[in-house]
């Protein structure tokens, strides 16, 4: 069997004619993590795929320099290729994406993770991923110019929806009332740097959204703290799932400690401690379930994980994992070990929380609502904002993703981005912390 | 998160209008394995599901009796739904297939497992198993019509082939020139019944269809005439991949044996020894690959498989696993753990090879040639038999699989299916090899 004759160009179906790659800078507020806060506008790229029958297909990854250079040899690649041949564009990809990444180690253990987007708030780093998380955003415009064309809805291309709305949690963040040095744009949300804020900001997201999950982005303050502010959001939401996410800034010891502390109220613990190893030790004795979105973002990191049992959850991002139908595979080898499945999120715009959307609707056991940043974005490049009820966003039934470009948004936050002088189109959150604090470093972890 | 919250009914997509279910039996020749001989004739159940729109798409799975009242149940409740929702299916399926078949026990341990469809060879018997079976020949049926409804083969919904034609095995057999008392059909191959016999028939098969590849099906005659016949394929075929199956007759000791004797020259074993436990010790000490279609044929087979190296290749039969997505599904979780993926073959017709080639068509890594017993039926339901050159089908660019149905054929094999006593409906080898040798019971396990 001849493993490797990918048969290009002849595929059946809408072919693909023209490719747009628009970076962009959109608004972000000074969101705290373990490594620093986020900087003041955060990059995406936006991908549109124009196939010979006139019909556009919209995707979305990340935006960093470092996505840019792949993406665009991907994009000069696919004219010819027809839309219904994700495999052929897969091929394609690691023909063309090269290695112009750098690798990680990929034994997704934390070490050397250092550099891109966030500090290794990302997971592993390696020439795989970033393909596929360029791969993710074109196979999304590939979907969404097929379901067009065809007048199918995405999920309808996955296996239909088993669901009409997905439920989403509410994303809890440790913040300032406004970035330093009065960049970025200004919101009306204010500080939240103690339980009160956050029960404050938890309670404005559940009137506004109706979220009925939470999630606390931990991390940031000594463990104690944060152990204040999840057993004040219980006294706030009694019986509602809670989580805690301190981007493995714990050692083995403290994420024992929390988690017993922790285990009458939270519905899982998220990333408590770095890499599948100190995972495992803390599994070893947790009662709760331990997500991830650290541990395991690639498929090789899968397998050590699951053998030593050191996550429950695995917390998928479309983009990491290739895109939509890579995501209900990786569903699908969860299920087969018996571990459970929700979606994890970055900073992102509408046409990903769309995509989450029309996967997440087609995965039967997702037990669990997904993450996004959404509500945080104050701009997106949609014709019209997704929204949320009783925390949950409607799964369209119009072909393709069902959402339209503002063609006008789109233009300014690309001017936004070719504007700068390139010190925002890479996500440094630890440079962002040195804006009010110069003395800032990246934390040795774990740092408690 | 609801996980159970199906929505029916409502999704987008040609709704099926009407479902015909067509049981027929198909002649098969005396084919010798470790529980006996086939029968003169074999049950296949043809699925006809035909939309609102005018098209029909084809579907074809086992169809033994214990098959038949759950497609009936399922085909009832189809009505209505859209041919794009596969989870819809799935979720269909589950309410209305009910547990009738009976349960095995799932461990895989290849106990318990008499009775159901040639005993024991087709792996643990249990209730999700003989839904997922039924499901898989409706699941192909709505990919066909939606193929056939939107232009697109088959192969372009499941994300596009990466190869324009598809390798199969010569799959070899002891025979019998006929089956005993002159039942059945006429065919001109003879006996095999020893090295010189199999020879000549992988001579013919090779000579006739090009197969390059060469599948031994073993547990027939004693471990070292099947070693013989192994070696004298070698010597005419040499360098071509070469395979034997004893479908578990053999012990642990026996199965090592035969792996040393014949490492040089075997691509890999499959099933020497009978479940999970007993292919585990095979593997400690084998150099071969070990393949199974017995020990692993469901989802919960594989972590515990997996875990004790029991198995290097998994082969696939699209019916056990539930159709042709979940069978893409089973591809990845193989690949995430470093195991391979082929196919395995029971007696089938003309639809379900269709079905085989196109998503073997777009297994990206499928690094073996697929098992089929096509050159062995001389009948099909379709208007023109499926070819090989090379040794391989040719993957179809038409619309849904791009095979038609022939009416005639259809209602011969049908009318042989209403006039059969009720004795042929169900596959039962050791009942077969008794109208030759009366005494004849089901082989004790490890029988060498």
């Amino acid at each position: 069997m001849d493993t490797s004759a990918h048969v290009a160009r002849t595929a059946p179906g809408p072919l693909v004619e023209e490719v747009r790659l628009t970076p962009v800078l959109t608004a972000d507020p000074p969101l705290l993590n373990a490594h620093g806060v986020h900087q003041p506008y955060a990059a995406r790229l936006v991908i549109e795929v124009v196939t010979a029958d006139g019909t556009t297909g919209l995707g979305e990854t990340y935006g960093e320099t470092a996505y840019l250079g792949p993406a665009r040899a991907l994009a000069d690649a696919l004219p010819g290729l027809a839309v219904t041949d994700l495999n052929g564009l897969d091929a394609l990809a690691e023909e063309v994406c090269g290695t112009a990444a750098g690798a990680g180690d990929g034994t997704g253990d934390g070490a050397g993770e250092a550099g891109l987007g966030g500090g290794g708030l990302r997971g592993v780093r390696n020439a795989d991923k970033l393909r596929l998380s360029v791969v993710s955003g074109f196979e999304v415009a590939f979907l969404d110019a097929l379901g067009r064309s065809l007048g199918l809805p995405v999920h309808a291309l996955l296996g239909g929806r088993v669901r009409d709305r997905v439920d989403y949690s509410a994303y809890l963040f440790y913040r300032w009332a406004a970035h330093p040095g009065g960049r970025g744009e200004a919101d009306d949300w204010g500080d939240a740097l103690d339980p009160a804020g956050i029960v404050a900001q938890a309670r404005r997201f559940a009137d506004t959204y109706g979220f009925r999950s939470f999630k606390l982005k931990g991390g940031v303050l000594p463990p104690d703290e944060e152990i204040a502010a999840i057993r004040a959001l219980a006294r706030e939401f009694p019986g509602r799932p809670l989580r805690l996410d301190p981007n493995g800034a714990w050692s083995v010891e403290t994420s024992r400690r929390v988690e017993r502390e922790l285990r009458d109220v939270l519905e899982y613990l998220e990333d408590p401690a770095l890499g599948t190893p100190a995972m495992a030790e803390v599994a070893a004795t947790a009662r709760l379930p331990l997500a991830t979105n650290m541990c395991v973002t690639t498929v090789p990191e899968l397998a050590p994980a699951f053998a030593s049992g050191a996550v429950q959850i695995v917390l998928s991002d479309h983009h990491y994992w290739g895109g939509l139908r890579r995501t209900r595979e990786l569903a699908a080898i969860c299920r087969a070990f018996g571990v459970g499945l929700s979606m994890h999120s970055n900073t992102h715009l509408g046409i990903s929380l769309a995509a989450m959307t029309h996967v997440a609707a087609t995965v039967p056991d997702l037990a669990y609502a997904c993450d996004t940043h959404y509500p945080w974005q104050t701009e997106d490049v949609l014709t019209r904002r997704h929204t949320f009820v009783d925390g949950a966003v409607a799964v369209s039934d119009a072909p393709g993703l069902g959402v339209e470009l503002d063609r006008t948004a789109l233009a300014a936050l690309h001017a936004r981005w070719r504007a700068d002088d390139g010190t925002l189109r890479d996500r440094d959150d630890v440079a962002a912390m040195r804006a009010a604090r110069p003395d800032w470093t990246a934390p040795e972890v774990p740092r408690w």
